[in-house]
Protein backbone atom coordinates (compact mmCIF):
# COMPACT_ATOMS: atom_id res chain seq x y z
CA UNK A 1 0.00 0.00 0.00
CA UNK A 2 1.09 3.45 -0.80
CA UNK A 3 2.05 6.21 1.97
CA UNK A 4 -0.40 8.65 -0.18
CA UNK A 5 -3.05 5.70 0.09
CA UNK A 6 -2.23 4.39 3.48
CA UNK A 7 -2.69 8.42 4.45
CA UNK A 8 -5.90 9.04 3.07
CA UNK A 9 -7.09 5.85 4.89
CA UNK A 10 -6.14 6.72 8.17
CA UNK A 11 -7.23 10.13 7.30
CA UNK A 12 -10.68 8.62 6.93
CA UNK A 13 -10.86 7.00 10.52
CA UNK A 14 -9.82 9.83 11.99
CA UNK A 15 -12.10 11.91 10.64
CA UNK A 16 -14.76 9.34 11.94
CA UNK A 17 -13.44 8.60 15.33
CA UNK A 18 -12.97 13.15 15.27
CA UNK A 19 -16.94 12.64 13.95
CA UNK A 20 -18.03 10.61 17.01
CA UNK A 21 -16.21 13.21 19.32
CA UNK A 22 -18.02 16.12 17.72
CA UNK A 23 -21.42 14.69 19.01
CA UNK A 24 -19.87 14.69 22.47
CA UNK A 25 -19.07 18.27 22.46
CA UNK A 26 -15.86 18.76 21.37
CA UNK A 27 -15.52 22.08 19.81
CA UNK A 28 -15.85 22.29 16.02
CA UNK A 29 -14.53 25.44 14.28
CA UNK A 30 -16.94 28.57 14.57
CA UNK A 31 -18.81 28.92 11.04
CA UNK A 32 -17.64 31.69 9.19
CA UNK A 33 -19.11 31.25 6.14
CA UNK A 34 -17.58 30.20 2.46
CA UNK A 35 -13.74 30.85 4.28
CA UNK A 36 -14.45 28.59 6.90
CA UNK A 37 -16.16 25.61 3.95
CA UNK A 38 -12.67 26.55 1.76
CA UNK A 39 -10.88 25.63 4.40
CA UNK A 40 -12.55 22.69 5.54
CA UNK A 41 -12.65 21.72 1.75
CA UNK A 42 -8.30 21.58 1.24
CA UNK A 43 -7.13 18.35 1.05
CA UNK A 44 -5.30 16.69 4.86
CA UNK A 45 -1.51 16.22 5.13
CA UNK A 46 -1.53 13.07 3.99
CA UNK A 47 0.07 12.40 7.26
CA UNK A 48 -2.49 10.37 8.56
CA UNK A 49 -3.42 12.21 11.69
CA UNK A 50 -5.06 14.74 9.61
CA UNK A 51 -3.05 17.89 11.06
CA UNK A 52 -2.18 19.91 7.86
CA UNK A 53 1.48 21.11 7.47
CA UNK A 54 2.07 24.65 5.62
CA UNK A 55 5.00 27.18 5.42
CA UNK A 56 5.06 31.35 6.50
CA UNK A 57 6.40 32.82 3.85
CA UNK A 58 8.08 34.78 6.74
CA UNK A 59 10.33 32.64 6.94
CA UNK A 60 11.57 32.62 3.11
CA UNK A 61 11.78 36.57 3.55
CA UNK A 62 15.42 37.47 2.05
CA UNK A 63 14.10 35.29 -1.04
CA UNK A 64 11.67 37.13 -3.79
CA UNK A 65 8.04 35.72 -4.66
CA UNK A 66 9.41 33.00 -6.86
CA UNK A 67 12.49 31.64 -5.33
CA UNK A 68 10.12 31.05 -2.43
CA UNK A 69 7.68 29.88 -4.14
CA UNK A 70 10.43 27.15 -5.22
CA UNK A 71 11.33 26.81 -2.17
CA UNK A 72 7.98 25.64 -0.30
CA UNK A 73 7.80 23.27 -3.17
CA UNK A 74 11.08 22.00 -2.03
CA UNK A 75 10.07 21.18 1.40
CA UNK A 76 7.34 18.97 0.06
CA UNK A 77 4.40 21.78 1.43
CA UNK A 78 1.35 22.96 -0.40
CA UNK A 79 -0.09 25.54 1.85
CA UNK A 80 1.46 28.73 2.22
CA UNK A 81 0.49 32.10 4.47
CA UNK A 82 2.24 34.44 2.10
CA UNK A 83 3.98 37.74 3.99
CA UNK A 84 3.77 40.84 1.94
CA UNK A 85 7.50 40.75 0.78
CA UNK A 86 5.72 38.45 -2.08
CA UNK A 87 2.94 39.64 -2.07
CA UNK A 88 3.11 43.56 -1.59
CA UNK A 89 0.15 45.80 -0.64
CA UNK A 90 0.79 48.01 -3.38
CA UNK A 91 0.48 45.52 -6.11
CA UNK A 92 -2.67 46.81 -8.40
CA UNK A 93 -5.41 44.38 -8.21
CA UNK A 94 -4.31 42.68 -12.00
CA UNK A 95 -0.82 42.50 -10.25
CA UNK A 96 -2.15 40.47 -7.35
CA UNK A 97 -4.24 38.17 -9.92
CA UNK A 98 -0.56 37.71 -11.54
CA UNK A 99 1.09 36.91 -8.44
CA UNK A 100 -1.83 34.38 -7.48
CA UNK A 101 -1.56 32.29 -10.51
CA UNK A 102 2.10 32.05 -9.85
CA UNK A 103 1.33 30.49 -6.44
CA UNK A 104 -1.47 27.99 -8.13
CA UNK A 105 0.51 27.35 -10.65
CA UNK A 106 3.42 25.81 -8.86
CA UNK A 107 0.12 23.82 -7.13
CA UNK A 108 0.75 26.12 -3.75
CA UNK A 109 -2.60 27.26 -2.37
CA UNK A 110 -3.03 30.25 -0.50
CA UNK A 111 -4.37 29.78 2.93
CA UNK A 112 -3.66 32.95 4.32
CA UNK A 113 -1.90 36.33 4.65
CA UNK A 114 0.36 38.06 7.07
CA UNK A 115 0.99 39.26 9.47
CA UNK A 116 -1.07 42.05 8.31
CA UNK A 117 -0.65 45.61 10.87
CA UNK A 118 -3.67 48.02 10.88
CA UNK A 119 -2.40 50.63 12.03
CA UNK A 120 -4.31 52.89 11.14
CA UNK A 121 -8.31 53.11 12.20
CA UNK A 122 -10.39 54.37 9.53
CA UNK A 123 -12.26 52.49 7.27
CA UNK A 124 -10.43 53.28 4.40
CA UNK A 125 -7.32 52.14 6.17
CA UNK A 126 -8.74 48.71 7.32
CA UNK A 127 -10.54 48.61 4.15
CA UNK A 128 -7.12 48.22 1.66
CA UNK A 129 -6.23 45.35 3.64
CA UNK A 130 -8.91 43.53 2.87
CA UNK A 131 -9.37 44.60 -0.65
CA UNK A 132 -5.96 42.56 -0.74
CA UNK A 133 -6.84 39.94 1.32
CA UNK A 134 -9.80 39.72 -0.88
CA UNK A 135 -8.07 40.01 -4.47
CA UNK A 136 -5.45 37.43 -3.05
CA UNK A 137 -7.65 34.54 -2.24
CA UNK A 138 -6.81 34.47 1.20
CA UNK A 139 -9.39 33.03 3.72
CA UNK A 140 -7.48 33.87 6.73
CA UNK A 141 -5.43 37.53 7.69
CA UNK A 142 -3.53 36.71 10.50
CA UNK A 143 -3.04 40.63 12.31
CA UNK A 144 -2.23 42.67 14.48
CA UNK A 145 -2.63 46.07 15.77
CA UNK A 146 -4.10 48.22 18.23
CA UNK A 147 -7.22 46.42 20.14
CA UNK A 148 -9.50 49.63 19.67
CA UNK A 149 -9.01 49.09 15.66
CA UNK A 150 -10.28 45.55 16.01
CA UNK A 151 -14.10 46.44 15.90
CA UNK A 152 -13.64 47.94 12.98
CA UNK A 153 -11.40 45.27 11.90
CA UNK A 154 -14.37 42.36 12.83
CA UNK A 155 -17.08 44.56 10.80
CA UNK A 156 -14.92 44.33 7.55
CA UNK A 157 -14.49 40.47 8.76
CA UNK A 158 -17.84 40.06 8.44
CA UNK A 159 -18.27 42.07 5.30
CA UNK A 160 -15.94 40.25 3.10
CA UNK A 161 -16.57 37.02 5.17
CA UNK A 162 -12.72 36.80 5.57
CA UNK A 163 -11.59 35.38 8.92
CA UNK A 164 -9.24 37.39 10.75
CA UNK A 165 -6.78 35.33 13.16
CA UNK A 166 -5.00 38.11 15.75
CA UNK A 167 -1.40 36.96 16.30
CA UNK A 168 0.32 37.37 19.79
CA UNK A 169 3.81 37.85 19.85
CA UNK A 170 5.07 37.50 22.91
CA UNK A 171 6.12 39.91 25.99
CA UNK A 172 7.56 43.15 23.68
CA UNK A 173 4.04 43.18 22.69
CA UNK A 174 2.07 45.22 24.51
CA UNK A 175 -1.10 44.34 22.76
CA UNK A 176 -1.12 40.71 22.66
CA UNK A 177 1.40 39.18 24.33
CA UNK A 178 0.03 36.05 24.57
CA UNK A 179 -2.82 33.84 23.08
CA UNK A 180 -5.32 34.66 25.76
CA UNK A 181 -5.01 38.62 25.48
CA UNK A 182 -6.44 37.53 21.53
CA UNK A 183 -9.24 35.15 23.21
CA UNK A 184 -9.91 37.88 26.14
CA UNK A 185 -10.66 40.23 23.23
CA UNK A 186 -12.37 38.37 20.64
CA UNK A 187 -14.34 36.30 22.94
CA UNK A 188 -17.58 38.61 22.60
CA UNK A 189 -16.62 39.48 18.93
CA UNK A 190 -18.38 37.66 15.42
CA UNK A 191 -16.93 34.19 14.82
CA UNK A 192 -15.36 36.10 11.88
CA UNK A 193 -12.82 37.26 14.60
CA UNK A 194 -9.84 34.87 16.59
CA UNK A 195 -6.92 33.82 17.28
CA UNK A 196 -3.24 33.16 15.50
CA UNK A 197 -1.43 30.79 18.09
CA UNK A 198 2.32 31.52 17.36
CA UNK A 199 3.71 28.95 19.92
CA UNK A 200 7.17 30.34 20.12
CA UNK A 201 6.36 33.43 21.35
CA UNK A 202 3.18 31.86 23.32
CA UNK A 203 5.35 29.96 25.21
CA UNK A 204 8.04 32.60 26.47
CA UNK A 205 4.67 34.91 27.23
CA UNK A 206 3.91 32.05 29.95
CA UNK A 207 0.95 30.26 28.27
CA UNK A 208 0.92 26.44 28.18
CA UNK A 209 0.51 25.75 24.32
CA UNK A 210 -1.97 22.60 24.78
CA UNK A 211 -3.93 24.16 27.15
CA UNK A 212 -4.29 27.07 25.07
CA UNK A 213 -5.12 25.48 21.73
CA UNK A 214 -7.95 23.76 23.74
CA UNK A 215 -8.86 26.66 25.40
CA UNK A 216 -9.13 28.55 21.93
CA UNK A 217 -11.33 25.83 20.30
CA UNK A 218 -12.99 27.06 17.68
CA UNK A 219 -11.07 30.25 17.65
CA UNK A 220 -7.91 28.98 17.09
CA UNK A 221 -7.76 30.11 13.27
CA UNK A 222 -4.08 29.43 12.14
CA UNK A 223 -0.30 28.83 13.54
CA UNK A 224 2.75 29.65 13.49
CA UNK A 225 4.98 26.91 14.95
CA UNK A 226 8.68 27.09 15.34
CA UNK A 227 10.68 25.65 18.61
CA UNK A 228 12.89 27.48 21.58
CA UNK A 229 15.57 25.67 23.27
CA UNK A 230 14.72 28.28 26.08
CA UNK A 231 11.47 28.77 26.60
CA UNK A 232 12.17 32.19 27.93
CA UNK A 233 14.44 33.10 25.04
CA UNK A 234 13.80 34.71 21.74
CA UNK A 235 17.49 34.18 20.82
CA UNK A 236 17.06 30.26 21.64
CA UNK A 237 14.51 29.75 18.75
CA UNK A 238 15.80 26.40 16.71
CA UNK A 239 14.72 23.44 14.08
CA UNK A 240 11.40 22.28 15.78
CA UNK A 241 12.27 19.11 17.55
CA UNK A 242 14.88 20.23 18.76
CA UNK A 243 13.91 22.48 21.31
CA UNK A 244 11.54 22.20 24.14
CA UNK A 245 8.26 23.60 22.96
CA UNK A 246 5.85 19.55 23.23
CA UNK A 247 5.26 19.47 19.54
CA UNK A 248 3.31 15.93 20.09
CA UNK A 249 0.93 17.07 22.97
CA UNK A 250 0.10 20.08 21.14
CA UNK A 251 -0.64 18.40 17.36
CA UNK A 252 -2.39 15.38 19.52
CA UNK A 253 -4.80 18.66 21.40
CA UNK A 254 -4.87 19.68 17.46
CA UNK A 255 -6.30 16.52 16.26
CA UNK A 256 -8.58 16.07 18.91
CA UNK A 257 -10.71 19.47 18.49
CA UNK A 258 -10.32 18.99 14.94
CA UNK A 259 -8.69 22.16 14.22
CA UNK A 260 -9.39 23.18 11.04
CA UNK A 261 -7.12 25.55 9.86
CA UNK A 262 -2.91 24.82 9.34
CA UNK A 263 -0.13 24.81 11.73
CA UNK A 264 2.21 27.19 9.28
CA UNK A 265 6.23 26.41 10.12
CA UNK A 266 7.50 30.26 10.90
CA UNK A 267 11.41 29.70 11.14
CA UNK A 268 13.12 32.72 11.90
CA UNK A 269 16.41 31.92 12.22
CA UNK A 270 19.06 30.98 9.23
CA UNK A 271 17.18 33.90 7.03
CA UNK A 272 20.20 33.23 4.41
CA UNK A 273 19.92 29.43 4.26
CA UNK A 274 16.66 28.74 6.10
CA UNK A 275 15.50 25.59 3.74
CA UNK A 276 18.06 22.94 5.77
CA UNK A 277 16.67 23.88 9.21
CA UNK A 278 12.65 24.24 7.52
CA UNK A 279 13.67 20.44 6.01
CA UNK A 280 14.19 19.02 8.72
CA UNK A 281 11.59 21.04 10.75
CA UNK A 282 9.13 19.68 8.78
CA UNK A 283 10.96 15.76 9.05
CA UNK A 284 10.72 16.23 12.84
CA UNK A 285 6.52 17.54 12.32
CA UNK A 286 5.51 14.66 9.85
CA UNK A 287 7.33 12.05 11.80
CA UNK A 288 5.13 13.00 14.64
CA UNK A 289 1.89 13.07 13.04
CA UNK A 290 3.14 9.28 11.50
CA UNK A 291 3.91 7.81 15.04
CA UNK A 292 0.63 9.22 16.11
CA UNK A 293 -1.40 8.03 13.14
CA UNK A 294 -3.26 4.71 14.20
CA UNK A 295 -1.54 1.42 12.25
CA UNK A 296 -4.00 0.49 9.83
CA UNK A 297 -1.94 -3.18 10.03
CA UNK A 298 -3.86 -6.18 10.58
CA UNK A 299 -3.74 -7.05 14.48
CA UNK B 1 9.56 19.56 32.34
CA UNK B 2 12.29 19.35 30.10
CA UNK B 3 12.67 16.83 27.25
CA UNK B 4 14.86 14.47 28.85
CA UNK B 5 12.68 14.16 31.91
CA UNK B 6 9.56 13.91 29.54
CA UNK B 7 11.44 10.62 27.99
CA UNK B 8 12.89 9.86 30.80
CA UNK B 9 9.46 9.54 32.52
CA UNK B 10 7.48 8.24 29.51
CA UNK B 11 10.62 5.31 29.01
CA UNK B 12 9.89 4.24 32.47
CA UNK B 13 5.95 3.92 31.81
CA UNK B 14 6.84 1.93 28.62
CA UNK B 15 9.42 -0.31 30.34
CA UNK B 16 6.74 -1.13 32.63
CA UNK B 17 4.28 -1.74 30.31
CA UNK B 18 6.17 -3.51 28.02
CA UNK B 19 6.97 -5.47 31.30
CA UNK B 20 3.67 -6.30 31.90
CA UNK B 21 3.70 -7.92 28.13
CA UNK B 22 6.71 -10.55 28.71
CA UNK B 23 5.11 -12.04 31.39
CA UNK B 24 2.09 -12.98 28.76
CA UNK B 25 4.71 -14.10 26.52
CA UNK B 26 5.95 -11.05 24.29
CA UNK B 27 9.47 -12.70 22.66
CA UNK B 28 12.63 -11.24 24.85
CA UNK B 29 16.34 -11.16 23.55
CA UNK B 30 18.02 -14.32 23.95
CA UNK B 31 20.39 -14.08 26.81
CA UNK B 32 24.04 -14.28 25.46
CA UNK B 33 25.98 -13.37 28.60
CA UNK B 34 27.93 -10.24 29.07
CA UNK B 35 27.03 -8.80 25.83
CA UNK B 36 23.52 -8.45 25.92
CA UNK B 37 23.75 -7.40 29.83
CA UNK B 38 25.76 -4.74 28.40
CA UNK B 39 23.42 -3.99 26.17
CA UNK B 40 20.49 -3.59 28.23
CA UNK B 41 22.49 -1.66 30.50
CA UNK B 42 22.69 1.34 27.95
CA UNK B 43 20.54 4.09 28.44
CA UNK B 44 17.72 4.49 26.42
CA UNK B 45 17.45 7.26 23.57
CA UNK B 46 15.66 9.98 25.09
CA UNK B 47 12.79 9.88 22.81
CA UNK B 48 10.15 8.26 25.35
CA UNK B 49 9.29 5.41 23.35
CA UNK B 50 12.50 2.90 23.93
CA UNK B 51 13.56 2.52 20.91
CA UNK B 52 17.26 3.66 20.36
CA UNK B 53 18.91 4.95 17.69
CA UNK B 54 22.51 5.08 16.48
CA UNK B 55 24.72 5.43 13.30
CA UNK B 56 26.06 2.54 11.48
CA UNK B 57 29.59 4.45 10.67
CA UNK B 58 29.50 3.34 7.07
CA UNK B 59 27.04 6.02 5.82
CA UNK B 60 30.23 8.48 7.11
CA UNK B 61 32.53 6.34 4.98
CA UNK B 62 34.44 9.19 2.87
CA UNK B 63 35.42 10.76 5.98
CA UNK B 64 38.05 9.90 8.33
CA UNK B 65 37.53 8.39 11.94
CA UNK B 66 37.95 11.73 13.87
CA UNK B 67 35.62 14.00 11.19
CA UNK B 68 33.20 10.82 11.57
CA UNK B 69 32.83 10.89 15.11
CA UNK B 70 32.50 14.54 14.74
CA UNK B 71 29.88 14.18 12.30
CA UNK B 72 27.49 11.39 14.54
CA UNK B 73 27.87 14.07 17.46
CA UNK B 74 26.51 16.74 14.96
CA UNK B 75 23.43 14.22 14.71
CA UNK B 76 22.55 14.18 18.40
CA UNK B 77 23.64 10.69 18.67
CA UNK B 78 25.30 8.59 21.21
CA UNK B 79 25.48 5.17 19.36
CA UNK B 80 27.86 4.02 16.69
CA UNK B 81 28.30 0.55 14.75
CA UNK B 82 31.89 1.33 13.68
CA UNK B 83 33.06 -0.10 9.68
CA UNK B 84 36.50 -1.19 9.18
CA UNK B 85 36.94 2.02 7.24
CA UNK B 86 37.02 3.85 10.78
CA UNK B 87 38.62 0.80 12.33
CA UNK B 88 41.49 -1.07 10.48
CA UNK B 89 40.98 -5.40 11.08
CA UNK B 90 44.84 -5.11 10.68
CA UNK B 91 45.56 -2.60 13.72
CA UNK B 92 47.96 -3.37 16.09
CA UNK B 93 45.67 -4.30 19.98
CA UNK B 94 47.33 -0.68 21.07
CA UNK B 95 45.75 0.84 18.04
CA UNK B 96 42.69 -0.62 18.83
CA UNK B 97 42.63 0.90 22.31
CA UNK B 98 43.59 4.47 20.87
CA UNK B 99 40.69 4.42 18.46
CA UNK B 100 38.10 3.18 21.19
CA UNK B 101 39.58 5.89 23.29
CA UNK B 102 38.43 8.34 20.34
CA UNK B 103 35.18 7.16 19.99
CA UNK B 104 34.70 7.23 24.05
CA UNK B 105 36.38 10.27 24.84
CA UNK B 106 33.45 12.06 22.48
CA UNK B 107 30.85 10.00 24.13
CA UNK B 108 30.19 7.22 22.03
CA UNK B 109 29.20 4.11 23.02
CA UNK B 110 30.62 1.62 19.85
CA UNK B 111 27.50 -0.72 19.86
CA UNK B 112 28.31 -2.54 17.44
CA UNK B 113 31.01 -3.09 14.58
CA UNK B 114 29.98 -4.02 10.28
CA UNK B 115 29.63 -5.18 8.32
CA UNK B 116 32.27 -8.02 8.48
CA UNK B 117 32.33 -10.85 6.06
CA UNK B 118 33.63 -13.92 7.39
CA UNK B 119 35.90 -15.23 3.75
CA UNK B 120 37.92 -17.95 4.97
CA UNK B 121 36.05 -21.14 6.79
CA UNK B 122 39.58 -21.66 8.95
CA UNK B 123 39.84 -21.45 13.00
CA UNK B 124 42.80 -18.66 12.37
CA UNK B 125 40.32 -16.58 9.41
CA UNK B 126 37.61 -16.46 12.04
CA UNK B 127 38.99 -15.51 15.30
CA UNK B 128 41.16 -12.59 13.86
CA UNK B 129 37.79 -10.57 13.24
CA UNK B 130 36.67 -12.22 17.10
CA UNK B 131 39.79 -10.39 18.42
CA UNK B 132 39.73 -7.34 16.74
CA UNK B 133 35.71 -7.01 18.06
CA UNK B 134 36.88 -8.31 21.52
CA UNK B 135 39.40 -5.26 21.60
CA UNK B 136 37.50 -2.90 20.36
CA UNK B 137 34.49 -3.33 22.34
CA UNK B 138 31.45 -4.57 20.21
CA UNK B 139 29.09 -6.46 21.95
CA UNK B 140 27.57 -7.18 18.49
CA UNK B 141 29.45 -8.26 15.33
CA UNK B 142 27.02 -7.59 12.11
CA UNK B 143 28.15 -9.98 9.49
CA UNK B 144 27.84 -11.79 6.73
CA UNK B 145 29.81 -15.29 4.61
CA UNK B 146 29.09 -18.29 3.31
CA UNK B 147 26.71 -20.58 5.11
CA UNK B 148 29.05 -23.18 5.71
CA UNK B 149 31.37 -20.66 7.76
CA UNK B 150 28.70 -20.13 10.14
CA UNK B 151 28.84 -23.20 12.61
CA UNK B 152 32.51 -22.26 13.49
CA UNK B 153 31.12 -18.30 13.35
CA UNK B 154 29.07 -19.67 16.37
CA UNK B 155 31.56 -21.61 18.22
CA UNK B 156 33.75 -18.35 18.30
CA UNK B 157 30.80 -16.44 19.33
CA UNK B 158 30.22 -18.84 22.39
CA UNK B 159 33.51 -18.46 23.31
CA UNK B 160 34.17 -14.63 23.07
CA UNK B 161 30.36 -13.92 24.11
CA UNK B 162 29.91 -11.72 21.05
CA UNK B 163 26.96 -11.58 19.39
CA UNK B 164 26.97 -11.86 15.34
CA UNK B 165 24.16 -10.70 13.61
CA UNK B 166 23.93 -11.78 10.41
CA UNK B 167 23.31 -9.09 7.36
CA UNK B 168 20.76 -9.93 4.80
CA UNK B 169 21.62 -7.88 1.56
CA UNK B 170 18.75 -7.87 -0.88
CA UNK B 171 18.44 -10.10 -4.00
CA UNK B 172 21.58 -9.78 -4.99
CA UNK B 173 23.05 -11.38 -1.90
CA UNK B 174 23.30 -15.45 -2.62
CA UNK B 175 23.24 -16.51 0.77
CA UNK B 176 21.11 -13.97 2.60
CA UNK B 177 18.87 -12.29 -0.02
CA UNK B 178 15.88 -11.82 2.98
CA UNK B 179 16.12 -11.87 6.51
CA UNK B 180 14.00 -15.17 6.75
CA UNK B 181 17.21 -16.91 4.74
CA UNK B 182 19.36 -15.84 8.03
CA UNK B 183 16.61 -16.50 10.31
CA UNK B 184 16.16 -20.33 8.92
CA UNK B 185 19.89 -20.75 9.39
CA UNK B 186 20.23 -18.99 12.76
CA UNK B 187 17.35 -20.57 14.41
CA UNK B 188 18.78 -24.01 15.49
CA UNK B 189 22.14 -22.08 16.40
CA UNK B 190 23.11 -20.82 19.37
CA UNK B 191 21.54 -17.93 21.31
CA UNK B 192 24.55 -15.13 20.44
CA UNK B 193 23.34 -16.26 16.64
CA UNK B 194 20.50 -13.69 15.17
CA UNK B 195 19.74 -11.62 12.74
CA UNK B 196 20.46 -7.59 11.32
CA UNK B 197 17.38 -6.63 9.30
CA UNK B 198 18.61 -4.05 6.54
CA UNK B 199 14.96 -2.94 6.41
CA UNK B 200 15.89 -1.48 2.69
CA UNK B 201 17.06 -4.79 1.26
CA UNK B 202 14.62 -6.50 3.18
CA UNK B 203 11.88 -4.93 1.39
CA UNK B 204 13.56 -5.08 -2.04
CA UNK B 205 14.03 -9.05 -1.03
CA UNK B 206 10.25 -9.25 -0.73
CA UNK B 207 10.18 -8.95 3.28
CA UNK B 208 7.57 -7.55 5.31
CA UNK B 209 9.73 -6.12 7.53
CA UNK B 210 7.29 -5.22 10.38
CA UNK B 211 6.30 -8.33 10.38
CA UNK B 212 9.76 -9.78 9.94
CA UNK B 213 11.06 -8.40 12.81
CA UNK B 214 8.09 -10.34 15.03
CA UNK B 215 8.94 -13.38 13.41
CA UNK B 216 12.66 -12.60 14.10
CA UNK B 217 11.82 -12.02 18.52
CA UNK B 218 14.79 -12.41 20.44
CA UNK B 219 16.82 -13.44 17.51
CA UNK B 220 17.00 -9.28 16.19
CA UNK B 221 20.07 -7.94 17.34
CA UNK B 222 20.95 -5.13 14.93
CA UNK B 223 19.21 -3.04 12.69
CA UNK B 224 20.18 -0.74 9.59
CA UNK B 225 17.55 1.58 8.63
CA UNK B 226 17.14 3.57 5.34
CA UNK B 227 14.36 4.06 3.34
CA UNK B 228 13.61 3.37 -0.43
CA UNK B 229 11.70 5.58 -2.78
CA UNK B 230 10.45 2.60 -4.57
CA UNK B 231 10.36 -0.73 -2.42
CA UNK B 232 11.19 -2.58 -5.50
CA UNK B 233 14.47 -0.64 -6.64
CA UNK B 234 18.12 -0.01 -4.70
CA UNK B 235 18.54 3.44 -6.53
CA UNK B 236 15.95 4.62 -5.46
CA UNK B 237 17.24 5.28 -1.65
CA UNK B 238 15.86 8.62 0.07
CA UNK B 239 15.77 10.45 3.24
CA UNK B 240 14.15 8.43 6.62
CA UNK B 241 10.60 9.15 6.18
CA UNK B 242 10.30 10.67 2.65
CA UNK B 243 10.39 6.84 1.27
CA UNK B 244 7.36 3.59 1.65
CA UNK B 245 9.28 1.82 4.33
CA UNK B 246 6.60 1.59 7.28
CA UNK B 247 8.67 3.27 9.96
CA UNK B 248 5.76 3.97 12.18
CA UNK B 249 4.81 0.39 12.26
CA UNK B 250 8.17 -0.93 12.54
CA UNK B 251 8.89 1.33 15.62
CA UNK B 252 5.91 0.09 16.96
CA UNK B 253 6.78 -3.27 16.79
CA UNK B 254 10.27 -3.02 17.90
CA UNK B 255 8.84 -0.94 21.15
CA UNK B 256 5.95 -4.12 21.29
CA UNK B 257 9.01 -6.86 21.00
CA UNK B 258 11.34 -4.62 23.65
CA UNK B 259 14.01 -5.19 20.95
CA UNK B 260 17.33 -4.08 22.86
CA UNK B 261 19.69 -3.52 20.15
CA UNK B 262 19.67 -0.41 17.75
CA UNK B 263 18.25 1.06 14.80
CA UNK B 264 21.42 2.34 13.05
CA UNK B 265 21.21 4.33 10.40
CA UNK B 266 22.89 3.56 7.22
CA UNK B 267 22.13 6.27 4.83
CA UNK B 268 24.45 4.92 1.67
CA UNK B 269 23.43 7.93 -0.57
CA UNK B 270 24.97 11.45 -0.60
CA UNK B 271 28.04 9.82 0.28
CA UNK B 272 30.24 12.75 -0.15
CA UNK B 273 27.30 15.03 1.85
CA UNK B 274 25.54 12.33 3.87
CA UNK B 275 24.90 15.02 6.85
CA UNK B 276 22.24 16.81 5.38
CA UNK B 277 20.08 13.65 4.33
CA UNK B 278 20.78 12.21 7.72
CA UNK B 279 20.04 14.89 9.70
CA UNK B 280 16.37 14.82 8.34
CA UNK B 281 16.14 11.33 8.66
CA UNK B 282 16.57 11.48 12.77
CA UNK B 283 14.69 14.28 12.76
CA UNK B 284 11.94 12.12 11.03
CA UNK B 285 12.57 9.20 13.41
CA UNK B 286 12.67 11.47 16.85
CA UNK B 287 9.26 12.51 15.58
CA UNK B 288 7.64 9.36 14.74
CA UNK B 289 8.84 7.97 18.55
CA UNK B 290 7.99 11.52 20.23
CA UNK B 291 4.61 10.90 18.13
CA UNK B 292 4.00 7.74 19.69
CA UNK B 293 5.45 7.86 23.16
CA UNK B 294 2.02 8.33 25.50
CA UNK B 295 1.18 12.12 26.76
CA UNK B 296 2.35 12.52 29.91
CA UNK B 297 0.05 15.25 30.40
CA UNK B 298 -2.75 14.86 33.17
CA UNK B 299 -6.20 13.59 31.16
Amino acid sequence: MSEELFARRTFLQVAAAAGAGAALGVPRAASAGAAARAQRAAAPEPNGAGVRLGVASYSLRKFPRAKAIEMTKALGVRWINVKSVHLDYDLTPEQIDAARKEFTDAGLTIVGGGTITFETNTDDGVRRYFEYAKRAGMPVMVSTGAPDVMPRVEKFAKQYDIKVAIHNHGPEDKHFPSPYDVLKLVKTMDPHMGLCMDIGHATRAGADIVQAAADAGPRLFDMHAKDLKDGTAKESQCVVGEGVLPIPDLFRQLQKQRYPGYVNLEYEIDENDPLPGMQRSFAYMRGVLAGMAPSTRKA
